[in-house]
């Protein structure tokens, strides 16, 4: 039980504090642990593993999480229509998007150890004179010290009213499910502090605020995020991971080790002391021992270097076509390279569809179906027809 | 017309914009003008007299009047507990300070011109993700242009959130009124610009704003309030106006007159330029043409001039006692000078009680009933009893 605190406390970057959470942790209460959840990203990719790592020590030492799922303020999108990735969900599609998000969660986590809350239950209910009393509470020099606020405040960027009251909600949010301890990555920190605040304010015991290393993405300079497409997602295919894990810069990869898989620090320094190439390839393998099936590892592997090879892999699927003839942008949609014809002729004109090894150029050429015959996307997209 | 429009540009400190007002104006459509009342002070003194005058000029000119008393804040009063003058008030509190307000109004107002808004008719009904879209509208760079914001702001004095919030509720009323002019003292200009600029983010015809002198109190120093106990009330009596007036401070007396009355220029000239304490007995005057009967004006002049020289005034009320002998606090009580006999008694502690001219030190002093005998309390209040 130790050990697994003491692992939780060497990956955290911040514990407020340390002597809250070590009388927390032996007061033998189930403790309840908060983690937020954007609905209007509910791919979970590798970045957010390391939290959901940590979330897994608590509940094997008994705690209960609680994923927070913003879906309030998901509901209302951005009002000021300046923020234009944040547009208004539906009822449904916060719920679709949860349901999806703890599916992924799952994978690392407990599922019965695990629930979900969604904080429009109680903010849809705040009427004019609760939103007065919970901004009653914080003074506007507090909130003015979150790094982004006081930047595009003093260098007079566009910053509207209603962004100053998100940190609130967010706080709120704890009190409403009077959390004993809040963790997220270190871009987190200011607004998990509110909580801890506002837990006080509400005459709360105040909740222990954690903060994690957030993991760079695979471009090595950006947080990992899905809009900058610099990800490894946890639903990713296992040859996907293997692929990208190839992709993680040199520089960063003992970062990924260390962050993303549970080796130890021994293993780290030993692994990372061989050949770089491979131990991207044992990175990949750390990967599919945690989220799909580490038997794949070699048969992955040896396709992955075929390709790299320019060779076409073995075992490619095969998608049988009725028809003796076909104009190929039809075939690109037929065997799923393509959502639509015109994202077909895209993907043609770009010069990424080969048949049999020949770059196709004309939107408008008909193939003619025949057993063995290999269609091709890009460098590892392959499927045979027949 | 022309002319009472040009008395009340005359009169005003700053027009957001001249020429939206001549255009309103001269369209021939009622206008509704906007004045904001503040239900936790609902007594209404001559230096509210300033507004209420212009509203007159605007009724004249066949537009209606729309007093909007702040009940819905009037009723949260200071959720953060700093502000101790500003207690919460209950629903028939803020009712019952309208009746109050409409009723001196109309001292100077056209009653059928004038109608009572209570902001929390729309305020209330409004929910979390309402107050995010009003927020939103509005920019914390714009806000914090407000002189007291940024002044407590950049001086680290408090400053909570939900004050922030104020300006936009006063601003909301505006659009839910679809205020064509909102008129207020100078200190409201940034709250009335407000509703101006909401008005136009929510797809209306902004306001015009007109701001005015504040009259400085009796003390010659601070804005007039009732709190400040430095203000000539609408609803002092004929008395108290003239004794008030006679303690304005000089330099601030042709202040009055321009502010307080309708003088033109050159009368006022003409008074100033006489002796100053008749200059005083003039404002009285016109206080009293204005809010009560004139033809008192004499005999409280001479009453004035009486107590002054320290004798008793003639004409004092006299109040039968139905007993031979009454204790002196019993006595205060049954005369209306005191309405408890602790307060009697401080009363007399206090020096303040003589009988017949001389000072009645002992509170069980009993008194002997005799016709013409004569009761004072302080400088000025006299009964005769029998």
């Amino acid at each position: 039980m130790n050990d697994k605190l003491e692992i939780i406390k060497r990956k955290a970057v911040q514990i407020f504090s340390e002597e809250d959470l070590d009388r927390k942790i032996n007061s033998d209460k189930k403790l309840t642990i908060k983690l937020g959840a954007d609905p209007s990203r509910p791919d979970l990719h590798i970045g957010h593993s390391v939290v959901l790592r940590v979330l897994k020590q608590f509940q094997d030492m008994g705690h209960e999480v609680v994923f927070v799922v913003g879906d309030f303020t998901g509901m209302i999108g951005d009002p000021s229509g300046k923020n234009k990735t944040r547009p208004a969900l539906t009822f449904e599609q916060t719920r679709k998007s949860a349901e999806t998000y703890l599916e992924q969660a799952t994978k690392i986590l407990d599922k019965n150890k695990t629930r979900i809350a969604f904080n429009s239950e109680w903010l849809s209910k705040m009427n004019f004179a609760d939103v007065i009393k919970l901004t009653s509470k914080y003074t506007v020099a507090r909130i003015m010290e979150r790094d982004d606020f006081k930047n595009r405040f003093e260098n007079n960027l566009p910053l509207s009213m209603h962004e100053l009251l998100y940190p609130l909600m967010q706080g709120h949010d704890s009190v409403e499910l009077k959390a004993d301890i809040e963790i997220g990555g270190t871009d987190q920190t200011f607004n998990l502090l509110v909580g801890r605040e506002l837990q006080k304010d509400y005459g709360q015991e105040s909740q222990v605020v954690m903060t994690f290393p957030l993991l760079v993405g695979l471009d090595g300079k950006e947080k990992m995020s899905k809009s900058l497409d610099n990800y490894i997602g946890l639903t990713d295919s296992p040859f996907e991971k293997f692929e990208k894990s190839m992709k993680i810069p040199d520089v960063v990869l003992r970062q990924y080790f260390e962050l993303a898989t549970d080796l130890s620090t021994d293993e780290i320094d030993k692994i990372m002391s061989g050949d770089i190439r491979e131990a991207h390839m044992l990175f990949a393998k750390e990967l599919l021992k945690m989220y799909d099936d580490v038997n794949e590892f070699e048969s992955i592997k040896e396709r992955y270097i075929n390709i790299a090879k320019g060779e076409i892999p073995d075992n490619v699927e095969e998608v049988k076509i009725d028809k003796k003839e076909i104009n190929i942008c039809d075939l690109l949609v037929e065997i799923g390279f393509a959502s639509s014809k015109s994202e077909a002729k895209r993907m043609i004109l770009g010069n990424g569809v080969k048949v049999d090894g020949e770059v196709i150029t004309d939107i408008n050429k008909v193939i003619t179906i025949a057993e063995g015959k290999v269609v091709q996307f890009g460098k590892n997209r392959f499927k045979k027809i027949f």
